[in-house]
């Protein structure tokens, strides 16, 4: 399976034109859209993402297409990571950074190929697809020129870390279709009667939206293992005026 | 077929979730994003959509995976409901009203599975995805455990009605990516001269957009069968600012 | 390849509609989304993007279903059109003059079959999207009625280009997710030294987003070689509110 998980947006011409690469490269392959929101321009609040939504239920061999790449063009690198859930491609600009200190075994790769013709703008299309969909269609990373589009070099994985970045991020790092807001943070670093302000608001833990009073904040660990705050019927976004980055404090 | 309608917004990592799911338990099944911009939180109105959309151009035996669940962990039932349209799957809180009530023959069942892990805030992924999967499979629901996600009882079709809700809602229900209205009303409860007003403004009937001239609004019967009322040129939403629940006199 | 590129958004039920068409009618085909959101009601804007998008990565016989179509129900023409890049199916409307006018090899037809049931204000999935399938499926035009929905006279093409309208657009055709804004300029009109100008703020030419400061404005030769105008790591929509058919002077 090919996931994608991107700043591009859904409804312009990156996402389709990535789709044309990967359906032309590896057509057997099922083509996923995970997120085509993360943060934009923001590699260090979309690291917080990745090792809760790259998982179960994506099978353990699946290819995760991950681009969020504000550098591209510049002289960062294209990078390929094999950890237990599966194998990511895409920009070393610390996006990795937590998938590669969580994982119990990792191994990374610098790309060295490049196709014929790559634009300054768009790697995805250009270098990381045809990367992801050699990788989907079984083949493996190889430090030969003959590798084609998988001709690659070792790497030592804590590389591709950013040790200063820490474990758990208290801050908003995505806002969903509800405004709900989802942080960097997972439930061990929390106690399960803690009080989390965010935004002048403060608020306690509940299991689901029907458990508090409509319009009422409560926090609870999400569907993937994510401290998300929310209002029962209402908005993080709209109602707080949430934003991306926006600090919480526990 | 298997077509998905919810409120989860298409951008972030829900809908992805729910391909996964379906792509890994109906493989050879094409899946249709028809709705991911439902009246969030609002079955209510969402169930005025549901039988106007969910039919032509989808084949007969299709599997609508329908979702706008705000009661999701508490204890609202998860059903199955079968028309002559196809089969619906989706959460009892009054969605498939209209489905129900507008249908000549009707079966319902109250879905009796849970699978191994059940998050508390996403069934649609964990609940509602794999059965609609086995339905599009060829799997029919049966009273026994041995059922897989499909062991499903019985239940009587009235019990999903939501008998104080009307025939038709004189609402906004929807808003699409125009600014165009759409309403829950159906052409029988007009009359082909009938003035509707909506914020303050007295629409006549036109066939199409050229039919009036440029910015000014017009009702007519759209291409799913719902009165819909529209600006040419222009956007109820951003010049009338009109908005989901907004009422419509005629 | 099948690729769709409209103004019909992308959550709502329209392109649903169109792709459940598409799958029954070309089941073994590709589908991809290139465009939901083209310039709505405006094929004089959108008819400055399709050159530059619709041609590689996809592949020479790929058929391109383009739909802005504010004058649907009207008597403009349906039609089909041919190039080197592929096939192209839509309104007659100006949609397709950049497409026939820069085209070295070209063919056209005017689409003279009609569905059994043509709603008034959705040609894309009742008329365009049947059309689109045949091609995809390897049929060809004739003129004779037993061509089923390919059932189409000889056009010459030229009718399809609006002559009073520019080689290249100095305006502001398209802004993406990231509120980059996309000309109708291609770099052979401008110099590499040049400054353009846009809602006041003028901006040299750079290669990629890391060559400027941050927050500072630039224009460069996009991935599918238009001009555009972008900040770094900002929004030429929200900071410098651009909006489409913005003037921009060289």
């Amino acid at each position: 399976m090919l996931i994608l998980a991107t700043d591009f947006g859904l409804a312009g011409p990156y996402m389709g034109q990535m789709h044309a690469v990967l359906a032309l490269n590896a057509p057997s392959v099922p083509r996923i859209d995970l997120f085509a929101d993360l943060p934009v321009f923001d590699p260090y609040r979309a690291s917080y993402l990745l090792p809760a939504y790259c998982r179960t239920p994506f099978p353990a061999d699946s290819v995760f297409l991950c681009v969020v790449d504000p550098g591209v063009g510049t002289d960062r690198k294209a990078v390929i990571v094999r950890t237990a859930q599966g194998w990511f491609v895409g920009p070393d600009n610390g996006l990795f950074a937590q998938i590669v200190r969580r994982a119990k075994t990792v191994e990374a790769w610098e790309i060295l190929w490049r196709p014929e013709t790559l634009s300054a703008s768009f790697h995805g299309r250009d270098l990381f697809a045809p990367v992801a969909a050699a990788l989907a269609r079984g083949e493996r990373p190889a430090a030969e020129p003959t590798a084609g589009c998988l001709y690659a070099a070792p790497l030592p994985p804590t590389e591709l870390d950013r040790p200063h970045w820490p474990d758990d991020l208290a801050e908003i790092v995505y806002l969903d279709h509800y405004g709900n807001a989802i942080t960097g943070l997972r439930p061990s670093v929390l106690a399960a009667d803690a009080v989390l302000s965010c935004r002048d608001h403060r608020v306690r833990a509940a299991t689901t939206f029907g458990a508090v009073p409509p319009q009422s904040g409560f926090w609870y660990v999400n569907s993937n293992g994510l401290i998300e705050i929310a209002l029962n019927g209402g908005s993080v976004a709209t109602h707080w005026h949430g934003g991306i980055g926006d600090h919480v404090s526990f």
